[in-house]
Formats: structure tokens, C-alpha cells, sequence
């Protein structure tokens, strides 16, 4: 059977360059699964693709590819590389995106060679795409390049403890939503502190407190803030880095 | 031949959700074709998705498995349910999204069970896409939970006829060109009159009035009022809710 | 192995015409591959959809199926055709979207019959999509319907040579980076004029002068304007239309 390949980008669909890469797909790698993951990035938002991806990569079967092209430095000295961790193959630029594999024990990645008559503006469809149909016909990842080290890394800003205990971190997202993620974890009782509101811990969207904002541990076991039937981001006015507190709830 | 599983959301694409429920289905159903209906169901907008799912689960062959998850219950204690009806299977939650199925004679229902470690945040990944994978394998659906009676049913607003003849209906849905759909169904000669607009009805787009509005029986069989090239909605100022009639047309 | 179907709309997904279409093409052709082009061509632009449609069509491989449904002129005369040209078969309206193809030569058409019972406002789901399964299970072209000749033709405007030797050209279509693309292709050193902008050819969007903007050939050969890390469009002010000159580089 073949595997799946997954593709994403901050393309859009409308301009036409996703149906290029997945034509290039389907004529070089013939019977393979194209699954869209998304195309919706917000453009060169290396930053929301990466945590898009840490989200998925390892749901899929063993054997999947995870095509991913946000790629700002397109045509400059950035690197091509695949990289294979945990028995995924994963295609993209060196810019950081594909650091949820390159973080983990194990992991290998090659540099890819960019093909005589690549376009300088659109590796997707010239350099990844070929690469990806390369490795969904079994054609091992040491084949396709010379061994990649120091590649870009990029890591979710880490929650600094304070003296008084209290553990500061910041949103690291807004979702559809309108849902504040944030890089605080936490496995207790505890309140969560956010522009002027004090918010206890909740289990689900559904347990809101009257004013109908609710802090709870997401599906990524992240806190975030969400507003039930409702957007948080825009109701509280803040975004991506706004500051937000974990305190262990006192008994006042 | 693996079935196909079709997917329903308001998640958007770009957070990632659709892929990890995506993940889901490509492991534990290995070779099941995935096919996207839309994620661009506006957030927690369930009737939206009722409409949409009634328009097409039908169009797919028997055995296909249609998975919804617009669920702004998520991790309270609405129930999770799968349903069968006219060989065709669907998943989500018991809010009324599913009544498409569910208001048919010959339903069967049974209410999934929460598996432990689910996220109170997204069943869709961690109850309603396992349940899919299941079906997809071939699993009976009464194998995957007690029978669920009493599901909870959304229907469309009926049309109301009136001392005079005239049938009330209302604006039940606008698509993305804007055209307004109601509730009104006809096979005769008429007229709707829609704000200050009495419009006959036509067969086609093309056959717009001079103003460019026409009103026509759409291709679900329900009046819809559009704008030649245009956005009905947006020239009108209307949208769900707003109160059409339909008048069988006099000689005047 | 069956073929691909590509699907290139301007339905968006929301409503659930895209479904009904995948639908059917999933009952018709069992087993095919359905993949998802774009449903985000902005309503009734033919324009936007035969460019996007020539981007990729020839990308994929010899049988597969290009199934293309913008049609403002459905329900009117405007004819429903089915095209082989290369090898692959498009289907879709009579309304130049599928000049791609209809501008090669060798191309073949055929007029497909409305059948009885067809929505005059669904053609998509009730002409085309019944075509397009046909033609995947294998049956050729020509019994699809009688040969269809002088069918509507649309053709990137031509870039105009002046008398001093400059050739002025115009942006033919803004992509989602908000990059300008033109009508003008060189293969030599140029500067490019758009507004007050004097911009030489430059080869990759990291090559960009100091304000960001650089012009360079596209992927598709075509010279366009960008904005590093921006939107050349919103930049500019400018769009579909604007003119844009091409001069051999001066020494000065």
C-alpha cells in the first residue's frame, strides 16, 4: 500500500500552486494518498506552521511523509532538507518549521540538492514535492542527500517561575476559535491570571464561569483561554505574546 | 475496498485539528479515503452544518462513514452517538447536527462511550474519529456503544400558510454567492416577495429581471432569491431569519 | 488504478455543493481519487480559474480527470463540454475556463447533453460531475456526447511592444502573498515599471532592494513584483489591470 503524503502550506488553494505540487505528487509517486493538513497558513507564518505541525506529525502511520512548504526564504541560501524521526519522513526548508521532528532523540536529515531548472520562487513544486514522491516510493532518505547537522531550530518560548512561585508565560496562539493558547502546562489546581481576570481551572469549555471565559488544559495539554460560543482573543483584545500567569490557587 | 470517510468541521484548517483527526483515521483505518466536505463551517454554528451534511450524505454510496464534529458541547454531557440510516453511517455529537440521518425512518443510534485519557476538549479526535476508524473497518455499529434513544433533532423552520393563501416562509441559509435560501418549496407558477421585492419565479440565474434579483427553486428543490453576478444578500441587507412569501401569481 | 479527479470550484465548501459533487463522483466512479484543486476561486471569476487551471493541469499525469465548475452562465445556452487534450480530460462550462487545454493543438470536445431532471442551477453536480465518472471508469470521450467545435476561448492579454522599444504589459492576477503577476516574460536583464517603481529583474524574492520590493520571473516564467515578507499589492495599491512596463536594462 501506498503511504500517505500530507501537505502544508500557507499557499491558499486559489492561486493554484497547491494543484501544482499535488499534480508533481500524483505523476511522480503514482497511487499515492495526498492529504491536505492545511493551505491556510497565514503567509510566511513559519512560526503557526511549526506548532500546526507538532500537533499532527506523529498521528499519522509510520511510512507518512509531511510535505510542509512555508518557506519566506525560497531561492536564497536556506536549505532543503527530509528528515526521518520515528519512523515519519517529513520535507521542508531548513527555517525551523520541521523542528518538532529535528528536537526529538533519533532524528536524521539530509540536505536536498536543488534540480538544474528549479524555479528560484517555488521549491514546493521543483525540490519538495520530488523529494517526497521520491520517498513514498521507498527510496531511503540517505539517497536523496548528503547528511544535513546544525539544522534550524525553533522552540516554543519556554514559561519562566518566579520568585513567588507564580509561572509566567505568554500566548503562543489564537485558534479558529478565537481560543488564547498559551505555553503553560500544568497537571494542578491552580488559577490562571490574563489581562484584568482571574481565572480557576476548568475541564471544559463548557464549565465558564458567568462571564463566560474559561482557562482549561487544551487537547495539546497547553492552558488556553476561550470564551464559550464565543472568541476570547477578540474579547480580551490580545494575540500571540500577551503575558499570561499560572498561579497555584490559594485558598482565598 | 475501503469505504469512504467524509469530515465535517468548524475547525478551520490551520490549527491543526483537522490533521490530527486525520492522523487518527489514516492509522487506525490504514488505506480508508478521506474526503474533505468543509472545515469552513462558521465556528459552533450547528444548524450551518446540518444544512450542509443534509445536502450531501445521501450522495454518497452506502457504506460510506460521514464524521461531524461541530460541537460546541464538547466535554459536557451531551452525548457522542453513531448512526445508521439507508446504509450509510455518521458520527458526532448528539446536539442535532446528525438529524439529516436521525429524523429518517429506520435509524438506528447507539451513544459512544469516552474512552479514558480523552481530551474534554476534542472528541473529535479522541472519540468520534476511533468511532469512524471502526466503522471503516467493518466493526457494527452496535458494537461501539448502547442503542441511543431520544436523540436530540433539529429540523428546518416550516413554511406557515395564511388566511390568504400566501405561504410565510423565511431565509433559512445564505451560500457563499450570497444567494438566500429559504424554506419555501413550490412546483407552480408564483411569486415571492422578499422586502419590497416581488420577484416571479424563474428557472435559472440567467433569467434575471432587469435589477438582476431572480428567484428560482434552487438545486435542493427550496426558493432561492439571487443576484445576477451578484450578492443577493449583500444588495438586500438580509440574511437567516428574514421573512419571505410566496403568493401563487395573480393576473395583475 | 483509477484515475484522479481534480475538482477546481468557486463554491467555497461551507454550503455543501462541493460534497453533493463529491458525491456523486464517489457513487459513479467507486474508487477514484478525488483531489481538491481549489474551491476558493472568488465567485464567477472565469479569469482567476483558467489561470489557476493552467498552472497545473498538465502537472498531472496522462488520465487524469480536471473537473471545473465556475459557471455563472449555468441554466442559459452556454454549452457543458468535456475536453482531452495531452492526454487528460477536463470537464466543465463552454465559457473559456478551459482554454488551457482548448488552445493546444490536438485538442478534442465534445458538447455533453443535459440529462433529464438536471438542477438548472447545479450542473456541477447534475452535467459535469456524471461526466467526470464516466470518462474515470474508462469510457472514451466520444460517447460522451457529439463533437463540439468553435468553443469559447479566453487568452491572457498580450504585452505590446512600443515604439521605443519597451513593452508595456499589465498585472493579469494577484496571488495570495500579494504578489503582482504580469502578462510580460524576459529571458534578459530588465527593469521593470509599476507606479513610480523602477525595479531591475532580480531572481528570488530574498533578492529585494532596500524597500522590499523586487520583481523577478515567477514559477511560471511570468515577471511579477513582490514584497519581501509583505504584500506587494496592498503596498502598491494595485491590482488585476495595472499597467506595467518592461525595458532593456540602460547602463544608466
Amino acid at each position: 500500500m501506498m503511504p500517505v503524503i500530507t501537505l502544508l502550506t500557507d499557499f491558499g488553494t486559489a492561486d493554484g500552486y497547491v494543484a501544482e505540487m499535488k499534480g508533481v505528487l500524483a505523476t511522480r509517486a503514482p497511487g499515492v494518498q495526498l492529504v491536505d493538513a492545511s493551505h491556510a497558513i497565514p503567509p510566511q507564518d513559519v512560526e503557526l506552521a511549526r506548532l500546526t505541525l507538532a500537533r499532527y506529525w506523529r498521528r499519522f502511520p509510520p511510512g507518512t511523509i509531511h510535505l510542509v512548504v512555508v518557506d519566506p526564504g525560497v531561492g536564497s541560501d536556506r536549505r532543503a532538507i527530509a528528515v526521518r524521526c520515528d519512523d515519519r519522513l517529513l520535507v521542508g526548508p531548513d527555517n525551523g518549521v520541521l523542528s518538532p521532528a529535528l528536537l526529538l532523540p533519533g532524528v536524521e536529515a539530509v540536505e536536498l540538492p536543488v534540480p538544474a531548472g528549479s524555479s528560484a520562487t517555488f521549491h514546493g513544486r521543483d525540490v519538495f514535492a520530488p523529494a517526497a514522491a521520491r520517498l513514498a516510493l521507498g527510496e531511503p532518505l540517505e539517497l536523496l542527500g548528503a547528511r544535513a547537522v546544525d539544522c534550524v531550530l525553533r522552540r516554543t518560548p519556554e514559561a519562566v517561575r518566579l520568585d513567588d512561585g507564580t509561572v509566567q508565560g505568554e500566548v503562543i496562539a489564537v485558534d479558529r476559535f478565537g481560543n488564547l493558547i498559551t505555553n503553560l502546562v500544568t497537571g494542578r489546581q491552580a488559577t490562571v491570571e490574563i489581562g484584568a481576570h482571574r481565572l480557576p481551572l476548568r475541564r471544559s469549555y463548557t464549565d465558564a464561569d458567568a462571564d463566560g471565559l474559561v482557562a482549561l488544559a487544551g487537547s495539546s495539554g497547553l492552558i488556553e483561554i476561550a470564551l464559550r460560543d464565543g472568541d476570547a482573543a477578540r474579547l480580551l483584545g490580545l494575540g500571540r505574546g500577551a503575558r499570561v500567569l499560572l498561579r497555584v490557587r490559594s485558598a482565598g
